[in-house]
């Protein structure tokens, strides 16, 4: 490797830096890429209809610790968080390639049930498995999906598209999957420490279906698409919720004014939050892997979004000299910060 | 993980065993998808046009060894070799998406290289990168790519299309890209027992650029396009000829009579084969790597394809019953075997 000269710790750049630095160079050429780095998903007009690409890569060690993670659900996750990436877009998930690297370690019967958990997720989402790689790999499991959507023409949503006087609104509830997470952390400690204490779970069971089984908000893009609400722009929340109203906002070029009091949080969040000493609401903004949407909408489409099960209105697109803001419970106004930041990690 | 009851080594399966094994069950739901697993890339209709959409892995340590791989080779061929599948299956590659896992002994300077490979492939092929994903890795580099091509409806062409009577096809020459490989092998050896040795590889050059640089026959794809020359049945040599011929045979329920004297082998080829006391034509069936493109012909087309430049008529489509056959250049007919079986390493 030639990096004699200088070297650049990718930690400098760090994920979202890297992918930036690497593609900033990219002219699309081909009239079919409509559009390419940047959102959920990649666009490709294909004339009558919009493709929609998303591909994601998930690393045992990094991304999952198969002392706690079933191999169906993992099977089901992998494939829901590409899912989500196509319904972010307002598109619908029609076809899907696995590619799995794995070293002997895994056995046929183990493969079965990451696939069990593949075709369950397929079946639920109505989305075909049409192809895929498998490899070797010297150390642990590694799954690459790349998900296949359908958009119309004039209704798919980007990120780059809010506007000044909009409303920010997400769905569902907030910090679940986060304190899930922290759970299982806490018993696979436990289980190190002493393998003979078995896990008790069941009170939380709801926080660890958020992180082990996840599902993507399909239900509530048919929602809109029956009453005709399309957003101004859309995200999904997987790498928090703050990190993801920073996306939009940078890249509409606007900026932010969210109410803490309308960050949809469960009262078992709540609770188990505030057990681990925790801020409810940071778990909420900076937790991540929510797979809830994130959208705004046109001030015009409030009555539309107001009565819609799940939905909830939680701030305003302001200009983007006013900043990205935060209006606390206690009637504060602060900066909001992003804090999805993922570490490359030692070889 | 809970395989306690019964453990089958993946390597009882194999690759293409276990892939057959995780989707020998799976039905497409959606009318959209045309065609899925088993073929170098599946098949989407989007009405008018259809999308072509294939995906490889590539693991350091598998795949490929960076201390004889340049970065920018790598990020070269990982784009080539899925290339490679869309021309495989007669259509034109348009997107790519990149995905890729590394720890960080990789510097900001080292993924600039990989990148400027990945870039240089797509200028050279008149593909765009789209998107992809960008993760932290427990262990070394990995690069999953996914290509799209557009394909036309009609000139498609499959594996399992191939029919009795049909001339076997083969584009450039075979067993290149496994010598080159075998001569970094060495060189890797003699530096491991003394760093201060320096290769000479100057006269083994076209070889080692069939490892590390190949191309895909967007050419010959072009050249029969121009001709109106449809093949019955293609397929790109990743695994090794022979196995690409069992491809054919066992997915079209027909056999095939192989010429020995009509497989293609460059001279410098040969001579490195007889230096290593291996057998060319055994190098040429066995090796892979190649990413020429194996196709079948009616007879009718015979005229057309005779005087194509870089395309060579090796054999007969025969039936089932028949077999799989060489005849070799000592007059003898036997079996044609296919080894290309890769196995799950160790964690």
């Amino acid at each position: 490797m030639s990096d004699d000269v200088k070297r650049t710790d990718v930690n400098d750049l760090g994920e979202f830096g890297l992918i930036d630095h690497l593609t900033k160079s990219i002219v699309l050429n081909n009239p079919s890429s409509k559009y390419g780095v940047g959102d959920d998903a990649a666009v490709i007009d294909n004339g009558d209809m919009l493709s929609l690409v998303s591909t994601d890569m998930l690393v045992e060690g990094i991304h999952f610790d198969l002392m706690y993670t079933p191999l169906k659900h993992l099977g089901y996750k992998a494939v829901v968080v590409n899912l989500s990436d196509i319904y972010a877009m307002n598109g619908i998930p029609k076809q899907i390639t696995v590619s799995i690297a794995i070293s002997n370690r895994f056995s046929v019967e183990t493969m079965n049930e990451l696939y069990e958990g593949v075709k369950l997720a397929c079946k639920r989402y109505n989305v075909d498995l049409v192809g895929g790689d498998m490899t070797s790999s010297p150390k642990g499991l590694i799954i690459s999906i790349t998900a296949i959507g359908q958009g119309e023409k004039g209704r798919v949503v980007y990120r780059n598209t809010a506007k000044k006087g909009d409303l920010f609104c997400i769905t569902g509830d907030l910090g679940a999957a986060y304190l899930g997470l922290q759970i299982l952390e806490r018993e696979r400690q436990v289980y190190l420490s002493n393998p003979n204490i078995q896990p008790d779970l069941g009170k939380e069971s709801y926080l660890i279906e958020r992180i082990l089984k996840p599902e993507a908000r399909k239900d509530l893009i048919e929602v809109m698409r029956k009453a005709d609400l399309i957003p101004t722009s859309m995200i999904d929340v997987s790498d928090g919720l703050a990190s993801e109203i920073f996306h939009i906002c940078t890249q509409s070029g606007v900026g932010a004014m969210i109410e803490e009091s309308g960050v949809p949080i469960k009262q078992e969040t709540e609770i188990q939050a505030i057990d681990f000493n925790m801020d409810p609401i940071t778990c909420a903004l900076s937790g991540g892997e929510d797979y809830e949407l994130l959208f705004t909408v046109d001030p015009k489409d409030l009555d539309k979004v107001k009565y819609m099960p799940d939905i909830y209105i939680m701030g305003e697109v302001t200009e983007q000299a006013h900043g990205i803001k935060m209006h606390t419970k206690g009637g504060n106004i602060h900066d909001l910060k992003a804090q999805g930041w993922k570490h490359f990690g030692n070889d």
